[in-house]
């Protein structure tokens, strides 16, 4: 359902309003924050892969955990047309402002809130796992997990100070996670072997 | 097929007309009815998911009931648009009622008809799997497959007296469904354990 | 992917204009040809879901016949619009004429050309598979193939000169087709028995 | 995933503005290069599809890799709408240019980017394999893969002295992958038959 989202997302990518190079450079800031949402979706698709790899059994709690995810994750297309064009205005072609206060902080809040639902998840599913399981093992010291939050909560603050720090510290995040989680992969790599 | 529904679901999600907080005020009971859209096909594709894994045979019969199903469903996202904005007035930026009393109602009779179908679904595959099988008695007595249709019922023609009180209704059918299908889910978790 | 194009289909359904009872009437027609096409998706998906189940090997030509056949479901969206609507007027809403003659005639011809397509698939996969294999007995006569082809050919003649005979021989089509493939389906079930 | 972006690109497809055989004939173009990506993604699914099934590990580099190939291939529908429409130009019905010059020529940097992006996955899994497994000797002399680069860069500088010669390149890189890939074809035949 996350690989349905992402490309989705390209539906809300909005053509240039003419074609020659100028207008091209028009939708760049579109492509650009189109980008950011495209590796978000994307981490969380290999992540999320990665962790249900592992997981045998799955019980209510952690389909609406996984639910609850989704649901987060769904607004990241709504919310990336939001800041790549500052609102909907009308029928005529407009020049709203890319990366607008507001948007950029609720763009923020929504990631955060997909983060903590990520780790509610997670947290789910080590419970029906048990702690002295491999996934628990595995996922053990999550230290992407802990400083993740806190970057977007600095993000959405300085949202309204400068905007651009903000967008840095989200493009930062997106760069943390690119690689996946070394440890479910080499727990999988080495499942796969023994088995 | 239901997660593609609630994907897609989101591209209907209009965006705000500007980047101020109160332009995201305004979107705010788009987003309330999304998110119960999202939860009631989420509840269906749990339980519907849950219902597959104990179905190891299908015939024409079931082909059909789970088509007509969809299809039901298929109509959430469009209904969930019009509940929001109330119709589609042009090309300006448009505030129309929100929880219109005709929408709001044929809101309720969707979810009727796929709570139905879901019904005739259900019966379809207790008929081919046989009233011994597993399925039919984890299905056996089936509390919230009976109470829904009446909350919906009493939705649809309170949705003309006081829409509130409708959409309170459509919640909490919802909040009763939110908790998965125990006698599925346990007779799942005994197979595993057994296979 | 059959089922995803059933699926975004509902995108391209329009909102009413208002939130009255008159104004969900206008959609009828609307919802009525959404509902033909979500039919005619769905015969296609059931049967060929049942076709591949009895496929064990695909070649080169096997997944170009299919690709050929998606091309042409995939215009049934689109088609399913321009019927609807008759055509795309501007920003004001639009009441165009609802089955109008060209739209109708091309809705056949594009059910034709996917009925070719299903033919020419079945036939590389009978090839593939030899006509000594099960499918090809199970495919061995097949009344349905023969006669959607003429129905369409007479509806697409028919629009010219009246368009609800045109409809209705659409609707006749659709309805020859509910009953899913018996002959695949028994086979199927007797497959399964033995193995 | 790109089953499911082939299937949103109809999506783009915009309705005739009437419902005569003159309005039909307008979008002709518009149906022709849905047509091309259609053919673009479809050879892309399929040999995608292929070269997958004879990888038995991936890994981080692999699945970034497979997800860098799907952001080029992810912004295909929406150029196809903007070579078709030569842009959006406000909300009534519009008649730009088809295949202008600028989007022809961001068209096929956008193929090339997506050709360099399946080499680098077609690396990373030949790396994660070993140069001694079945796939990187069924992959082994690359004709296709090397020849095309070369048509899209000439279809690039073309589009800006002759775009019909530029969109005849594109054609012609289409057909010469319309034949799936033949090395891994007999590979996968044999090793199913050898199991």
């Amino acid at each position: 359902m996350i690989a349905i989202l992402i490309t989705i997302m390209v539906l809300e990518l909005r053509q240039p309003t003419g074609s020659s190079w100028a207008d091209l450079g028009h939708v760049i800031p579109r492509v650009l924050i189109y980008l950011l949402s495209f590796a978000f979706l994307g981490i969380y698709w290999n992540n999320h892969h990665h962790m249900l790899a592992l997981t045998d059994r799955i019980n209510g709690k952690v389909l609406w955990a996984n639910l609850h995810l989704l649901f987060w994750l769904s607004l990241v297309p709504f919310l990336t047309l939001w800041v790549s064009e500052g609102g909907e205005g009308g029928s005529l072609p407009i020049h709203h402002e890319h990366f607008a206060e507001v948007p950029m902080a609720v763009y923020g809040i929504v990631l955060l809130a997909a983060a903590i639902a990520y780790f509610i998840l997670k947290t789910a599913i080590v419970n029906e796992m048990g702690s002295e399981s491999e996934i628990a093992q595995a996922l053990g010291d999550d230290f992407k997990g802990k400083i993740s939050p806190m970057l977007y909560a600095a993000g959405i603050i300085l949202a309204f100070i400068n905007r651009w720090v903000s967008l840095g510290l989200y493009v930062s995040v997106a760069l943390i996670w690119v690689v996946p989680d070394q440890r479910l992969e080499s727990r999988i790599a080495s499942r796969t072997e023994s088995s």
